[in-house]
């Protein structure tokens, strides 16, 4: 922490700063310019309130130096985490494919689906079987029935599963029939629900919240970190900003960003970014351009009566296609796909 | 729903989306301009994904005409809503005062703060027992204990308690000690949470997440309302911009807007919203001056010893202070305090 | 400047950083804790950029820890800037009223409107004569005719006058028929106009820009003291959110805010920041009982036919009752309008 | 437009919004559903300010349904338009490549960039002999003799040029020495200066302002083309978001966007929209992945010394590496570069 005094602070003041931070346990070093005194406050604090040093008479500003992060930082763990699931690996050099439909719907449904995803060459089949909605009117997934389905149409297909978890009570069954949790954007920062998923040994995949800063959704993969689950990644899903012709802005540049700051991989979900089927392969090659570690992306072969999402689904052959724009691209990038 | 059709959009075309709209359901209007055919969609389907005709051949764009809340509306209940708490009004002329510390940290701490409370005339405390923090690592309140401590400290002073509930498991436990829920800002768009807390009898206060738009947080209060808790209020505690002087920007707009799309009260909370002492008192008063139903206020008499947002917290003297100053504004616009 | 060094950083990258700073002219200050180094760079070089620290192996982070402000900052001048133009005071405990229509439309529309702001007993009268416009097929304006009934309407009812100045060539021709230069938000970062209008000697207003961060408003104030004008005030009218409910959101929080950074007068316009006529007079209130030190509001008495923002005009009546309440507020916190 | 009656608006409310609407010149479809009535308003007035029939009673919402820019959009003009400037083509197949340092600041160095420019197949140098600079205390750029030095580098490498220019009294400066016209992303909605390039025959590419919208930008494309100048691009450079860890947020999904709505070619900045030399390449490759007409990109041979932005420039090595990777993903998109 380096705290900067104002111009005209005090000898008494600037005591009293001093006393204070040696009170909260820091060492302290101060150097005093022309116009102005710095503390250095140093110390392993990850948690401390800067604002108890900011609201101090003679105090002009406050910096935190250290990440709050500490288990999820490069400083932590310089080479990049590959987690191996059941044979299939993220974070390698290559990229995971996490398809299939936004709800599963029937049997039928997702065997189709299950079928293309492997065709594909993906080894991930993605679901919903507990729908988080923002109208209490609106489908809210199939449920446990959901759940059998998605296993037996991977199973059968030599597919891993990934599923959504809403809450804590869906933990227990969730993990009985899935490969890796998901959080969804709008529980990224559900503390007590990322707690009890940290103390399972599933992976688990945290979405970015809409608002999410990209401290904030490394501080809520330190909960999981901190609490023993050390199989962590990091999805880009899009974030609220000004712009109303796009339905969120997708962070791009956030995929580089976080490689920088942290050894977690980050898949990116181009379909919930853009929320319309056109947008989608566009932005699908911009994040394996940007080096995303994964994708996830939703198809359907029926989108116009598909219970959610329909409007975001690839088609199976519109997807098929963008998989060999991505290999190219991957190929440009000296990955594979 | 207002469908645009394209300039050059063809017969077959037009025909296609009208085909689909009346499988779908609703009733059409069609008016065909110099340039451009529009086509109303009539029929009352709040939950309707727009995006299926949007991605129609021929259609340019799509516009939902009606909100996606029904319950929360002014349409629906014209009138203010004003609820009637143990005889406390909120929502009517006079301004409610949720005030208290952020954390329960004592029987001492709580019972010094609620002589206070009374004093200043408000009736409600406020106080937190389970606490939502970002880091892992920091306090994490006293759970039972301290909504214990704080029901007796408002029963000795005539007092209502208002608490946040952060998870389904907690229900219970706070129904039995608390008079008014509260839901905090990252769980605006807790579905399960706001479902179940729906199912009660008891008030919820909604705290508007910091991406939250003033449709969401009315949809969110929709999930209480359908589930037939009708004592929901909303409540302004800044939202996240691209300033960084500010902790949120406090978004005292939202305030006269949520009255004009509806019956709901409003409260604001100005000590989240700026996250520092000094800039708490300057926004309560443009609350109350923007018409704001109620205040939430933090208060501690040892801010520097506190164990969470002690920066934000004022010293009660301070907060008698402002009083006096809230007081003449609500006068100046007709209400009382 | 604050250097913080990478947990590994090794003493060959720590000397080539304090090598590069000191090339750079600073001042050094090395800090070594148990995990990391800490350095600080000392010298008045606001604007240095310190994207050249941070891109030198072995640096975690930069801070910047004085404001690139100088002449608009609290260090360099404590108390509050009151300026006195032709005896009509603004910064000091008397609130300034700029009160007139959005454009000047005629003789008989300007002086029927500032006989209304003479009456309320305001003394600024403000009207646009250049309009900018984001459509090309818009009003522009009348131009230097509008310039001249502006200067004729304020003469006879003993006004100053406030009129925004769009490009460099319309400079010399404003001086002489307005009081106040103002700035307006979609230029707020032309640094050529700012710096020819810190040239002359009139007072100037400039509003924030959309997305103006307080930071960059200050910069372009330090424009104009730089270059010799002193009298420079601010004005708030709502920035660019993602909430669509609203026009813009209106930043009352800005203004204690600035009057924490800077010694210079803060203005609200209300009208801008709302756009629609029933939300002006509670953001009015807003904004004084947040302390702005003046508050610009447009006013009309035949809105539906104003050439440019008739739906954001409020009528001469309910100006006049608007003026009552925000009389009361004023005196709620010590201050007259 | 559409208008949305409320629930229970009276008969006579309806007639006087009609009232009005038909007044206004719009011709008018009544749809009477069970709950509501739409009015449909047709009638070609992309500058009509629809809050003056918001503010009417009994009126709910009101929709503007065709874009208020004409001349840039879809609707106008289907094909994509592609301009040929002294041979090179920008807009067709080939990615238009304009690269060069920030600043000129020598003929050595920009003659040494120039010859990496042409030596990486790049047709178009970029240089700013004119600065904006948001500090007063910065370099402001070389001027007139920047830009005599930039044509000559560009002569004798056979290479256009495209250089900044902020305000009217440069343009025609910089018309005898440049052929691509540059507007700042902060002079986005400097009206006057685009009315005036507007009348020019030179190719101008606009920035997009931190905080425009994409119809925004596409209005300012208006103003050019409604003043007759038809070669018009745009050029994504990042917006202002709520996120701090990156400089701005790089909106690559308004590149497909732009295409689905304007026939206009779209160029992307990596440079300015990371700030980070690190950050660039990855970007860069992301708005090729995703469509861009072009990418414009700084390199400096030594960036340590550079008078402006250093530390986002690329060494010359560096961008001849990108180059490799970014020939790939074209050729993976059908494209070339």
């Amino acid at each position: 922490m380096v705290i900067l005094l104002e111009n005209n602070a005090t000898e008494q003041q600037i005591e009293n700063v001093v006393k204070h931070l040696e009170d909260y346990g820091f060492q302290i070093h101060k150097s005093t310019g022309v116009q102005r005194t710095i503390i250095g406050a140093i110390g392993v604090k990850p948690n401390f309130d800067t604002r108890k040093i900011k609201i101090l008479d003679g105090v002009s500003d406050v910096y935190r130096v250290t990440a709050p992060y500490k288990l999820a930082s490069k400083s932590f763990k310089e080479e990049k985490s590959i987690f191996d699931i059941k044979a299939v690996k993220i974070g390698d050099n290559e990229i995971a494919m996490m398809i299939g439909p936004c709800s599963v719907e029937s049997e039928d449904q997702i065997f189709r689906l299950a079928e293309v995803v492997a065709k594909s060459g993906a080894k991930i089949l993605r679901g919903g079987a507990f729908k988080p909605r923002s109208s209490p009117y609106s489908f809210q997934g199939m449920g446990v029935e959901g759940l059998k389905l998605m296993r037996k149409a991977a199973d059968e297909f030599g597919l891993l599963v990934i599923t959504e978890v809403m809450q804590i009570s869906q933990i227990e069954l969730i993990y009985e029939y899935a490969d890796i949790f998901q959080i969804g954007a709008r529980n990224m920062q559900n503390f007590a629900l990322l707690t009890e998923i940290g103390k399972t040994d599933k992976p688990c995949m945290i979405k970015r919240g809409l608002s999410g800063t990209i401290e904030e959704w490394l501080m809520s993969a330190e909960y999981l970190l901190s609490n023993g689950n050390s199989m962590v990644m990091l999805c880009e899903r899009g974030i609220r900003t000004f712009e109303p012709y796009t339905r969120n802005t997708f962070d791009v540049s956030a995929i580089p960003m976080v490689h920088k700051k942290s050894h977690l991989p980050v898949i990116a979900d181009p379909s919930h970014a853009t929320g319309l089927r056109d947008q989608v392969a566009p932005m699908a090659r911009a994040a394996v351009a940007a080096g995303a570690d994964g994708l996830m992306i939703e198809i359907h072969h029926d989108p116009e009566n598909a219970l959610s999402d329909g409007p975001q689904a690839l088609l199976p052959d519109q997807y098929l296609q963008l998989v060999e724009e991505l290999r190219m691209i991957a190929t440009a990038i000296g990955r594979t796909l």
